[in-house]
């Protein structure tokens, strides 16, 4: 222990003093479990602010159901493979839960930057992402603390030079350590100006001195423990509150839908023979995709019985197995709602040079969960944003990102669904939900123009696919991802270069 | 489609009898998924088999969210991070579900053999392990279908030659390829050897020719119907039998821990200052397990309120954050009880290099859940076998596993029990669960010699840990780590040499 205190009392005072604040901890979070409060602790600073023993010591007292350590570490795996915040959005806290960062991504920001490897001017749009990821989580109820351990220049080099002189711990200080000390001035301002720019009321930062070790305890398990008590008291007053009434919130701008022209069926000799031809023009894709690396998302929504499986099936019929995933996406299980909504699609977002295809979506945010009034009104109307966000994350990190809405108008529907019932192969497809869906045609129809009006955006557009007849919406389909495709190859080829 | 057939009779009742089949096989599917039976389907087979092709024609009419296909793919990540068996255990099929894998362990083995990593003399224990594993599966409930794609040297070669003369296709042939097509006859005759050795009733090979590929999906069709039609009357058949009696198995064996012998508490200031002796120990031993890459596994399973928790505390408190991770084993959540028991235990096995600490472990099957009835005698009896040959499967990937037992009298128990209860910092500790456990201390006696009797292993050995004083307790237990990290480091820099 780097301890510097002399005053034998002062030790005494301030041992009792952490044996009860680790005592408090254990009590305030097991009170927040039990109201449901999920937190997040980010654990950032400068080497040899001894953030693995200060860690250590503030976990020794919670119960180890109650959290989870995610450890950053630069190398770790292949950080390339996926966007700067996958690894963090899937190690979020459950309800009740504290999830630890031991760094998080202002560190691997910052050591991009420091090795070279991000310009000065890349920062901003970084710390943006890291404020959207922030915010969504608490705005999902997250409480969320910000600790930057701090440690002057000549105690780091002191620290450095005392682990180097025992042979037992030399082999903890590498040249990187070194580098990064000569370095200490740039990137404490750096590190500084990052933290200005990502300050919020909900999740402010707390720089802690750790020239001492004790002190900075102190000041460690206060943080935390202020941040849940406050979070208890609001918790409280929440559930003390009357049960908001959720209102039909009503869409009055453009119909998108409404614009569709539905063609007549096409002929189906002319079908196979087109179909063919796309298919393989798919598979020859794909490779390209694969060997420039490009992540590649598509989203199928629609109707009910709008031929999204039909769809999915012509588009994957032609690509190896082990280029794509086919992610079906149901009503949340019970893991996936003590989650924030965006977690379970985050955890299957795609590494490079993979295709992740999902049958039905994060949309489900803005569509069955508004009209069914499964969450509050201020969820889902944040969730455009939120997931814009998310998109444009994934945009940024390369991912090709497509959304298709199936549209079949009020009539074919209803045929399918008939034809459906009657055919004893089919008959599994159509439930009840199905019909009660169909009731709210127009809630999901405004549902769907809005979503449509607030998350088309250049970098995930929307494409509604005439569907009433499925073998054009097939063919469609399949030619929106190849000049897709076509166009991200282009680009890869462009920056190859 | 490499398609022979000239009469054009033939190709017509073909295609009908394919569509019939990929209806069929939608029904069976459903039919299975409603009884909750789960499935896994291994496609292995010769280069050119047309895997690919024949598994997306064989998903097409399958409701993509009852089944999910997993490609082995040797490259695709670091294989040599994790055991063998890790990634097919992480992708076993959850109830009601098909698990397809696209090649499975047999390639995975084959391959490292055919690239000379693998020595023949070493092939029959990997087939052993693969037979362990199917069984445990199947024991489970899981239905089996092993399909070898099997391709004539001659038509492998004409298939290659076809892809090369394409430009577009040409890609997909590698030297390997050539290479393993040169090797053609050993191949095929160590794979064959393989299939002979892990043939089973429940898990008995086809081999598929596939020189036309419509009678070869055909072949594939009927092989997953049968087999679901199968386990759908097998099911039927057993949900119609009256619901077993669960009667207690009593244990005449050895008592283990009647051996036990408590000392006197240890003095205070002593204890402090060995732990801390101890705990610097396990620091450096720990960066050698790092740098040797060395996997630990450490279970700590005993009586509740035996001190489980301050023993795993003093042994991570000198350790890196970064290093370990502790696993809090819980009742199961939703999603877990829809997999293999040991599924969730597999998951956090670790890789090499790292310390995966258990609070509570999967010897819960023999203990709580055998008292407790929650699974059939059947089930638990089976489960030290089980247990056993997991362990011995990360054993023999060099994984260090230690299994701590913590052992009290009842009348410390109760102490202890008591001053919880009237502690309002550890009254959260103690529940009605643990006064109800308490009543059954004999039974959970019987439960734990047996599980001593039958899982003390040289590569997974029991230490009984006297716990009635915590302080000697926890210093028995850094002292058997130590002394196992010293072994394993001393195997590993023997092997080094």
């Amino acid at each position: 222990m780097s301890e510097n205190t002399t005053d034998s009392d002062a030790h005494t005072s301030t041992k009792a003093q952490l044996k009860e604040l680790s005592q408090k901890l254990g009590v305030v979070q097991r009170e927040a479990g039990s109201l449901g409060i999920p937190s997040l602790v980010i654990v950032e600073g400068l080497d040899a602010s001894m953030k693995g023993r200060l860690l250590n010591e503030v976990l020794l007292e919670i119960d180890s159901r109650s959290f989870r350590v995610y450890s950053t570490h630069a190398g770790q795996q292949d950080p390339r493979r996926y966007p700067l915040l996958h690894r963090f959005w899937n190690n979020t806290p459950a309800k009740g839960k504290i999830q630890f960062y031991d760094r998080g991504p202002y560190y691997l920001v910052l050591d991009s930057w420091a090795e070279g490897k991000l310009h000065e001017d890349e920062l901003p749009s970084y710390w943006e992402d890291i404020v959207n990821f922030e915010r969504q989580l608490h705005d999902s109820g997250v409480k969320i603390v910000k600790l930057f351990l701090n440690v002057s220049k000549k105690t780091q080099a002191k620290r450095f030079r005392k682990l180097e002189d025992n042979p037992k711990t030399a082999w903890r200080v590498t040249p990187k350590d070194w580098r990064r000390h000569r370095q200490y001035r740039s990137y404490l301002e750096t590190a500084k100006q990052g933290m200005e720019a990502t300050n919020r009321d909900y999740a402010s930062w707390h720089t802690i001195d750790t020239e001492n070790f004790k002190t900075a305890l102190v000041d460690v398990y206060n943080h935390i423990i202020d941040t849940l008590e406050n979070a208890i008291e609001e918790q409280r007053a929440l559930l003390a509150l009357p049960k908001e009434e959720r209102n039909w919130v009503t869409y009055q701008g453009h119909n998108y839908l409404a614009d569709t022209q539905f063609e007549e069926p096409m002929d189906r000799q002319l079908y196979k023979k087109t179909l063919k031809q796309r298919q393989e023009k798919i598979h020859e894709l794909v490779h390209e995709i694969h060997s420039h690396e490009l992540p590649v998302v598509i989203a199928f929504c629609g109707w009910d019985a709008a031929g999204k499986g039909g769809c999915i099936k012509r588009l994957v019929q032609s690509i190896d197995p082990r280029g794509y995933d086919v992610n079906p996406v149901a009503a949340p299980n019970q893991v996936e709602l003590s989650h924030h909504y965006l977690w379970r699609f985050w955890k299957e977002m795609p590494p490079r040079g993979k295709i992740a295809i999902f049958d039905r979506s994060w949309y489900g945010r803005v569509l069955v969960e508004r009209v069914e009034a499964l969450c509050s009104n201020d969820d889902w109307q944040r969730a455009y944003r939120e997931m814009n966000q998310m998109e444009e994350h994934l945009a940024k990190f390369g991912t090709t990102i497509l959304k298709f809405w199936l549209h079949i108008d009020k009539d074919t529907q209803l045929e399918r669904f008939e034809a459906r019932q009657t055919d004893p192969l089919k008959n599994w497809k159509i439930t009840d939900e199905d019909w009660r869906n169909r009731e709210k045609w127009e809630r999901y129809e405004e549902s769907v123009n809005e979503m449509i009006e607030k998350t088309n955006t250049d970098y995930a557009p929307w494409k509604i696919i005439p569907a009433n007849c499925k073998m054009r919406a097939r063919l469609e389909v399949l030619d929106t991802v190849i000049s897709s495709l076509k166009k991200a190859i282009k680009r890869a080829r462009k920056a190859a270069l």
